[in-house]
């Protein structure tokens, strides 16, 4: 029992005896070093000189050599390489044990029920927390030689962000943190390396793009005051809103280009090679460290699939359980229904909500479009802007804004009620909450964060009508056209805005939250001396790192890589904005876990879980709207089909194609009210689309032209989609789930522990 | 050392005591029980009255109860539950060990190096072949109580036609054959299983067909006088053809609404959905019977990975094994190159003289077509026939039949020769063989059997171009139109003539063949008693079952489940015929098993292997094919489109289709000798095709209606494609591959079997 320095805190320092410990290594079937492995460590990689600066030095790396290793059994310790009773089990098997212990302690009897257990003491507020002390301070490294300060090491060697172009020490962090948080570092880790190579390759069509900027056919006769220059486009709004020329968007037409480009296909089909080969090769690389961290038998986290005290506390009865033939606290399901069938609603009310809130948002760019477009045509002082700003372009800059706001402020209060009614479903284990919860808030930020860009990618303009008969929304509004330049450029925008908004605010609320939180509570406290302030209690001082920490780290990861993959035909940056996210993001988890948490219970893992699922899904989602992306929202296809069927240029068959792309109207055609009061000079005027002139038969009824881009638009869809389907099915058959050298490494391991095993009982 | 009958063959009989079966069955980590299980046996369902007949008797189905098992040790075999030491091992055990000792067995020194095994014998024809008896005879039970004749049993309860409809004695199977046979059986029960719900939705598709074929609209403008009868085609070869009038394929066109109706798109997408269950249970099965057949620990095959001894022989050089850090014959990969050279251009040149000879099918097609359709025409006495026979179907019934013959004697060939090519590969282990050998016959095989019906789906008739401007192969025969009536009719009689041949010429094959094999042998021996005729003169005289034997009836099988999958829109009753196949199938390979084979050495296996690998690319293509099948092959869209855009009868919207689908050709327009000779009254012809008549600015150009055509065509494969893999994916991570139940089955084996291992070292 331990006072604290403010004299109204007392602390409880527990200490595991060696003999606990032997007793719970061998009921937690903790693996332990019996004998140096005969495995040579991994060579460097011939570049080695090259990858000099990013790598650790090896004592930073491999903090210990590795061993064969065997579930550990009190009765032939002998067997085992204890050199030091004290450092023997790493620190975070000992907290593990500690918490294995706490977590199972009966402290008290309730109408004939034990009580048990720690969290239920937490849960009534009998202790305010449980902890396990951290190493030392992380800036200096421990006095007494004999032992290491791992929280100074990692600190020095992985949470600072200078080292951000460093390998991480991967070893240490497991040593530290345990399997769980460790393998989330190395999934970061590789994500982050992966990307680097989708980055270069983004910025090559990004680069391609610029070069080809200003000489491109497209934008030239847009920009061409004899072309573009004399071409009338018809009003963008009712009434209110005037003809406007053509060449009034030559700069933005050259943006477009950016990103509307020939390399767009070509990018699509890179990064569904490249998203194949990432999940194929972290399958890999999870092997690979299933063997390294020998969680190679390891099925399930005793941790995990324990009962949660809630439940215990709140079921009656008990069944049988079927693989221990014991009676456990058991649950009927219709118990449980009513609070089922409150989360389905919950969830399902929450997605309307966001739905409801996209569609306002929608109404908001409709409404404000007009009085953007009159408000900009009027005012004398932004004609200067104007090539800049059309009015297409603020409407939509303002709606990502909100759009993003209303994502930020729904997410909050979604966040909050599902963990509410996560818990009101009462499940049994841990894991049974964390996947329910998982499934909610997954669900909710998918639609979330992807909507505004679904829709803009695939709704968005491709059901306006045409000038005299547009269509409407609740009568009332004109539906939005895409910008002049094209409907790409605006899932760009809608993207870039969204995707680094979200991942600043991300980072800056991580790295300032806990910082103003530590900084609050140690702020009596901040001038003593250590003496007087102890290791526990500057420990408790720190944030504590909730059993979602984790969760929330991953969630943010699978959602930037849904941006990565599943628009990326529109935005060939995305992966080089993720990619310095993710370095960011690195560091500034590495920081905050060292220097701002409180230490997490170690926990085992040895996959990323129902990450993984949902990656493989999105990758295969990201398939499809990447293809319909190119032929629906980009104009590749347009002008391609023009490039060869409808060119009448030889020499540069591109020429003519704005001409060839935008239909002719009668203004006298317009009903009552809707085009510009006052007359011009004109009696034509032009909008984007494929339809028979005003003095054809069927006027404005879709032309040939129309149904030739159709079919090869489809055909596009279809031809790509099946090629990445090919290749995709192609290299996860051949690419093995475990490398070759890590079978055979499981195997001799497998091989040496039975034959040392045998020969140690023989000599007994 | 026996003498036999015939006094010139020489027989040793290897007899296995105790303690050998002791020692190697440690050695092979075999399973043996050590308690009686206390997880109940599975319950007969809610239907078991229904079900009743189908039922074998629970003794024969359940030949001993289930236990608990752990590898047996020598060192405490009073652990396990030995009653009888003659029977503690099944019999397929026994051999196994044998087998295991044989082939290891050293016979003599060479050059300093130990010959080793009883194959090298058999490949030196020191010995003219090993196997294992069998239990007795078949046709009668054992004469002692204590033994029981299992190849009896199994000859009474499976081998026998009458019993088609019931279960399979799969315990028995597995007791008496070993795991890998067994496993087999299980997956054709299963398919055959599957393939009842597939046969009887196809069945209800068909008669759907059958009682809307009277009344369906195209057929009966086809079939009236005053439409059909007024049209007249252009005809279908050049100079030797005559015009020809549209009804006199009416019947035709009534067979082929047989097939080609609404229902095709249901059952398109009901196979889609279908083939998705069918492998997702699969996994549910296999899992089940790894539990059940103790296989769930159990990683390769020992006699599987072991080096062949030709491999041995041909090895200079040695090399460290990193498993076991064994010298062992290593070949470097360079010494192999020129076979694996070899063998990729025998593949290469087998594909191409296959799909050469599919060419020459093609080209005889072409040039058969004329003949035939002018000597039909010329035929007075064929004119009756002509309303069932038009001369496509006659060409492509002869073509069919020549493409058949073709396959099967190119088969035979390409089969001796990789076999040849394989064994020049020098591969290490039996594993690396079977599965280079797999991959070389399955590529063949699916080029061979499916090649046809590609051409027939997707390029017959595609490509024709149109009256008077003709496309020609070769610059000689002008390509093959498709059936007046549609194409899929065609693909339907080439599906239907291959699928039905290779079936019943499989069976009757493999019937016969050992049949009169074995009648051959026995010739001099029939009339002998038993005394003379020793048991294991009788199983010498039968026929070896090759290591090869079950990888043909999966290739079989495989190559089936294909033509139920890929091509199923075009003809809903092939899971009917394949049923039929498979119910016979099953006791035709049990039949020869037990009363025409020699008794297999014993096999571990725990799934079908590579074989499901296959069986899912097979289900994901067949998603591609069949909405292409409906699209392109099928006149369904085609009709649709008309249906809804272009009908302008509201009370009979498909009135007129006929018609509309027909362009119309200016006969003055043919080039010169294409046309037929005489002059006939009329000026124009019809063709199928969407195209300008005559009298149009751009005559014989693609319409605007081939253009919304292609458009549907193209959406409908899009969207279908997508809601089908949708499913499947859904389903896919829907369906645990390991069910719930079998999870806890085998978890609480574990937990006893340590448990009861625990005690027992206790109370040692």
């Amino acid at each position: 029992m331990q006072n604290s320095e403010d004299g109204k805190t007392f602390f409880v320092k527990i200490h595991a005896p060696w003999e606990v410990l032997v007793t719970y290594a061998e009921v937690l079937g903790i693996k332990m070093p019996i004998k140096l492995s005969d495995i040579p460590r991994p060579k460097y990689p011939p570049l080695r000189y090259m990858l000099g600066p990013v790598k650790l030095p090896a004592t930073v790396k491999y903090p210990h050599p590795e061993y064969f290793t065997a579930q550990f059994s009190r009765h032939r310790q002998e067997l085992f390489l204890i050199e030091d009773e004290a450092t023997f089990f790493p620190s975070s098997t000992r907290n593990r044990i500690v918490y294995y212990i706490l977590s199972r302690c009966p402290f008290g009897v309730e109408e004939g029920k034990k009580k048990i257990g720690i969290e239920r003491l937490l849960n009534s507020n009998t202790y305010l927390s449980a902890y396990p002390l951290h190493d030392g301070q992380y800036w200096k490294p421990s006095r007494t030689p004999s032992h290491i300060n791992e929280r100074y090491t990692l600190h020095q060697n992985w949470a600072r962000f200078s080292y951000f172009y460093k390998e991480q020490p991967l070893d240490l962090i497991r040593n530290y943190y345990g399997e769980k948080i460790g393998i989330y570092f190395v999934f970061l880790g590789y994500y982050t390396e992966m990307l680097l190579i989708a980055a270069l390759v983004g910025l090559a069509c990004f680069i391609y793009g610029l070069l080809s900027m200003e000489n491109n056919q497209t934008s030239t006769e847009i920009c061409d005051p004899n072309i573009g220059g004399q071409m009338i486009m018809c009003p963008l709004c009712d009434g209110v809103c005037d003809y406007w020329r053509l060449n009034t968007t030559c700069l933005h037409s050259k943006f477009s280009h950016l990103f509307d480009n020939e390399s767009t296909v070509f990018f699509a089909l890179f990064m569904g090679i490249w998203v194949t080969l990432f999940l194929e090769f972290w399958k890999q690389r999870q092997a690979r460290l299933e063997y390294e961290w020998d969680l190679v038998d390891f099925e399930e986290e005793q941790q995990q699939l324990q009962l949660r005290p809630e439940f215990e506390a709140m079921c009656k009865r008990k069944k049988m359980n079927p693989v221990t033939k014991e009676m456990e606290p058991h649950m009927p399901r219709c118990h449980r229904i009513p609070w089922y069938f409150v989360s389905g609603t919950t969830v399902i009310f929450g997605m309307a909500l966001l739905l409801s809130s996209m569609v306002s948002v929608i109404v908001y760019r409709l409404s404000v479009f007009a009085t953007f477009a009159s408000f900009m045509e009027s005012e004398a002082t932004l004609q200067n802007v104007k090539s800049y700003l059309t009015p297409q372009l603020a409407t939509s800059l303002s709606g990502s804004c909100l759009n993003c706001i209303v994502i930020l402020i729904l997410n909050f209060f979604y966040e909050k009620i599902s963990a509410w009614i996560t818990k009101m479903e009462i499940p049994r284990t841990y894991q049974e909450y964390e996947s329910s919860l998982t499934l909610k808030i997954f669900l909710f930020q998918f639609v979330n964060y992807y909507s505004a860009c679904f829709y803009v990618a695939f709704f968005k303009g491709k059901l306006v009508g045409y000038p005299g008969k547009y269509t409407y929304m609740f009568n009332l509004w004109r539906s939005e056209e895409c910008d002049p330049a094209g409907c790409l450029i605006e899932l760009t925008t809608q993207l870039t805005i969204i995707m680094i908004a979200k991942q600043i605010f991300g980072n800056v609320y991580e790295a300032c939250q806990p910082l103003v939180f530590n900084w609050w509570r140690r702020r009596r406290t901040r001038t003593h001396s250590e003496k007087l302030y102890s290791r526990w209690e500057q420990d408790h001082d720190l944030q504590a790192f909730g059993q979602l920490g984790l969760f929330y780290e991953y969630l943010e990861t699978v959602i930037q890589f849904g941006f990565v993959t599943l628009f990326v035909a529109s935005f060939p940056l995305a992966p080089l904005f993720a990619l310095i996210n993710n370095i960011v993001e690195i560091r500034v988890d590495a920081w905050k876990l060292t220097t701002q948490y409180r230490r997490p219970v170690a926990a085992k893992a040895h996959s990323i879980g129902v990450w993984q699922d949902i990656l493989f899904g999105m990758a295969i989602i990201s398939i499809a709207t990447n293809a319909f992306i190119v032929a629906f929202t980009s104009d590749i296809i347009p002008r391609l089909v023009y490039f060869y069927a409808y060119s009448s240029n030889s020499s540069e068959p591109l020429s003519g194609y704005v001409n060839n792309s935008l239909s002719v109207f009668l203004i006298a055609d317009f009903p009552n009210n809707t085009a510009p009061m006052e007359k011009k000079g004109f009696t034509t005027c032009r909008y984007r689309d494929y339809r028979n002139p005003p003095d054809h038969e069927n006027k404005y009824v879709h032309n040939m032209q129309f149904w030739h881009v159709l079919a090869a638009k489809m055909a596009f869809i279809i031809v790509m989609e099946h090629i990445v389907l090919l290749f995709k099915f192609l290299l996860a058959w051949m690419i093995p789930d475990v490398p070759k050298d890590v079978i055979e490494k499981i195997k001799r391991e497998k091989l040496m522990t039975v034959k040392i095993i045998h020969d140690f009982e023989l000599n007994k």
